[in-house]
């Protein structure tokens, strides 16, 4: 009855490519969840069965990124674009300050946001460059509650590959590089990531938040917006994205039995490494940011002569790749490369750029 | 690959049963969304085939449901829990007031949340019956911004079978029992629906609204918060649940198939019907409700005696159904019976009630 046509290698900013193993285990749930006579869909969050899905999900969030019970694991709906608000709302008094580092369209939402709660002190940004790198050179405030960063820029191809050494907790959106790589835990006191990047399908934000941090404000909020419901409710206040949190649950599993972020690490290096050099390599090809801070995950890139952006769109066509097409604030081809795309098929989009170099060299 | 047990017959209050047809078309979409290449889990909710899927969707709910231009037509997430808030957030001036009926669990939390926004005025409450029957003498000031009610108590199994004619606008939480039976768009100024009962799964919340009214308290609000935002968006200025809209599109493309709400309406009355008359013809059980109020939707019942509870359970397992436990805030049985539910399931149901009181009457 279920029949696959030819996998296309999806190279998409997101929602994107999960383990092939996730999506015939996920397909498999919605028809009958282990073995329950019962959809995945259909099947109470209240119900033992959702229940150990949830009680998975957070240990393995736990285990993979070295969580300990000072923070609490939510698994909340709304996107990153939500927690744009509720950290704030949530952490910054009216008369305090917070310090925002601006590296692209996500970090400004962020800090737009942020201004309704209280001062916003940006002390960084490289938004004169068109975000073409990560600023280095800032000083944090002591005074400020919190330095909030956006770890990867999906839509400009950069990435922190150090975190600034701070005195105050850093509230970090990791939406696009969550649990890609190795990090010290202990430098944050919330972060939070839509899922649908490296982590599950769309519907669905993690969020870790040190409990200790939570209810400083005093500020009166709705039940569905103070973190500390979420905290008390287990995330089961309400009815959470059921599905969601499965196919979340399913990808940690995949990434913890590949042996976590210290595994993960290597692949995404090796898979940046062969793309970049091939960028760096191939004269009809350039890059779009500076070297340092190339994100492993999304990576940018022009056609030297303009004409050739639909000839090469099409090149990847014919060879199966899809969303390649760069986003339109830097034009040309962005791949994404997230945890589950294989090795094979970055080779793949390589091979495709040298033929092309042949033929329109 | 894909295996299938017994299926179970699901009476659970939500996430809930929803068209066999429908698991299977979603499984399929989870490997291999229209024969694309990719799963429904992978592919960008800006690409042409999902593009698709949302503007199904709204033409299915305009449809459907009879709401002309005048209304727009939200996918957000959230839950109808984000709404109790949202609602007043948007719609309800700080001196101003609003008129909230309150019959039951989510009424509560509704009048709750609205009181951080305006002036609340609880004209009616079934409270002091525990929530047994829909008030039916008040009035509505004429000066209320709205009228805010829950159309269908899930967890006391009463439903409102007119709505009240008023002179404002009324918001109506129509959780469970969205799309159930025909009703006049024109009295609503606001309804909102968690999908997780008659429209999909758990993830996705419909919310229409009135887009002439939207603006009106002047209060500066997150991006997020603000109807508007959505929209001007069209439900995409972030990343949307796009698993939990797909399936609610093949949902509503079922429902439409069948014949829309008034066809709908007559296999939901037939399916209450049958159980209602056995609820009181059969000597060991008794319904909790005054009967002019009773939920088409969710089915309460008591055993006579309270011995017989765990008895009657366990009878329903050994018949593959699940889901009948009643809500601890009334005890005994709860039968929900959505649309999905077939008229067999609930004969079952029935059949067993009546060989339970051969056995134990």
């Amino acid at each position: 009855m279920v029949e696959t046509t030819i996998k296309k290698h999806n190279f998409s900013a997101g929602p994107a490519i999960l383990p092939q193993s996730v999506f015939e285990e996920a397909a498999q749930a919605v028809l009958d969840f282990n073995g329950s006579g019962l959809s995945i869909l259909e099947i109470s969050h209240r119900s033992k069965n959702f229940d150990a899905v949830a009680i998975e999900a957070e240990a393995l969030v736990r285990k993979i990124g070295g969580f300990d019970d000072s923070y609490a694991v939510l698994f909340l709906s709304g996107g990153a674009s939500s927690q744009f608000f509720m950290a704030p709302m949530n952490l910054l008094g009216e008369n305090e300050k917070a310090a925002y580092l601006d590296t692209g369209s996500w970090s400004s939402k962020a800090i737009k946001e942020a201004k309704l709660y209280g001062n916003v002190d940006v002390i960084a940004s490289s938004k004169a460059d068109n975000y073409t790198h990560i600023p280095k050179k800032f000083q944090v405030p002591d005074d400020a509650v919190y330095l909030h960063l956006t770890s990867n820029n999906t839509i400009f191809g950069t990435q922190y590959h150090e975190f600034p050494e701070t005195k105050v907790p850093i509230i970090a959106d990791m939406s696009s590089d969550m649990f890609s790589r190795p990090f010290d835990a202990n430098k944050f006191g919330l972060i939070y990531a839509g899922a649908q990047k490296n982590l599950g399908p769309a519907g669905v934000t993690l969020v870790i938040v040190k409990k200790d941090w939570l209810g400083r404000t005093g500020r009166k909020l709705p039940s569905m917006l103070d973190y500390r419901t979420h905290v008390d409710g287990g995330s089961m206040y309400n009815t959470p994205p059921v599905f969601p949190i499965y196919v979340l649950m399913l990808t940690l599993r995949w990434l913890k039995n590949l042996g976590g972020l210290t595994a993960i690490e290597k692949h995404n290096q090796a898979k940046a490494k062969i793309l970049y050099d091939e960028i760096d390599s191939n004269p009809l090809f350039k890059g779009t940011v500076a070297k340092e801070d190339r994100s492993l995950m999304n990576v940018c890139f022009l056609p030297v002569n303009p004409d050739h952006e639909a000839l090469f769109l099409d090149a990847c066509k014919k060879a199966e790749i899809s969303g390649v097409k760069g986003h339109r604030s830097v034009g040309g081809f962005r791949a994404s490369i997230y945890n589950a795309m294989p090795q094979d098929s970055v080779q793949l989009l390589v091979d495709v750029m040298q033929d092309f170099a042949v033929k329109h060299g």
